[in-house]
């Protein structure tokens, strides 16, 4: 009687599950500790170096080896798959790529929570805008995003239009 | 050209990853920003509720019904096994349960960071200890949990006596 055995789809239900709730207990307890402003600053500071991290382990998992736009794109939306998010990739060329965001989980675990509802417009602000910036600076400087609807700001998508500069 | 299909192993290895990074983002920056003991009672907070929604959802998951102690240890192995601890079952009867654990994540992720050495015995008193102490509790008050043994002291394991009162 060793240990009890578990599978693949056990696995995933559980991190999957409790990956959400823990960000979102760190948050709300922080708050509760400190206040809202330092604890969106610590918030910022972990999901920037997590999505350093993200962005490196998830190269090297799908054997990427340059910094394209094909391959940034390769990346986010694995990511994005992964976490259940509704996009459409319109446009997907060498030098430009097109994505609208329809529903990202972030933004509709604050959507089921009344008590957040006041700070969407502020995380889309504060933390979403700038991460994506740093994310596509980080990778590849010849890389821009141009994002002109955002859902946290009441628009219907979030759009992300990336191109390259020759 | 929709979305990216992603498989349950690249769903497992992205949420399984990311969770302990997650977790371990939060207090280290937490500290940064305040101070030890307040990043501790916020990890505290953290995972004592955490542990109460894991054991309330892995209980449904499991189609238990009742707060037997057979049922605490089919949650708490499923959750062990689930996160890779090592350890063994040495006892498994109606009204006493022996397990001894020979590994945990969060020991093993502190030992690998010189830099949290001194951290470990902090961690097993404040936050282990009292958070089994809780689970069992909560769990169903007959339930009795005994250790004499933590590897967060310097024991080579750590183990788990449970009984129920008559």
């Amino acid at each position: 009687m060793k240990m009890r055995e578990v599978s693949e789809k056990d696995r995933l239900f559980y991190f999957e599950r409790h990956f959400f709730t823990l960000d979102g207990l760190w948050m709300i307890e922080t708050e509760e500790e400190t206040d809202w402003k330092t604890a969106l600053k610590i918030d910022t500071e972990v999901w920037k170096r997590l999505l350093k991290i993200i962005i490196r382990r998830l190269k090297k998992y799908l054997n990427l080896e340059e910094n394209s736009l094909a391959n940034l794109i390769e990346i986010l939306t694995f990511r994005w798959s992964v976490e259940k998010w509704k996009y459409e990739i319109v446009k997907k060329e060498p030098d430009e790529a097109i994505i609208h965001v329809e529903k990202c989980p972030y933004h509709e675990i604050m959507k089921r929570n009344p008590e957040r509802h006041d700070k969407i417009p502020l995380i889309c602000k504060d933390m979403c805008i700038p991460f994506y910036e740093d994310i596509v600076k980080n990778f590849n400087s010849k890389i821009s995003l141009d994002r002109k609807k955002y859902q946290g700001l009441g628009d219907p998508i979030c759009d992300f239009h990336f191109t390259v500069e020759e």
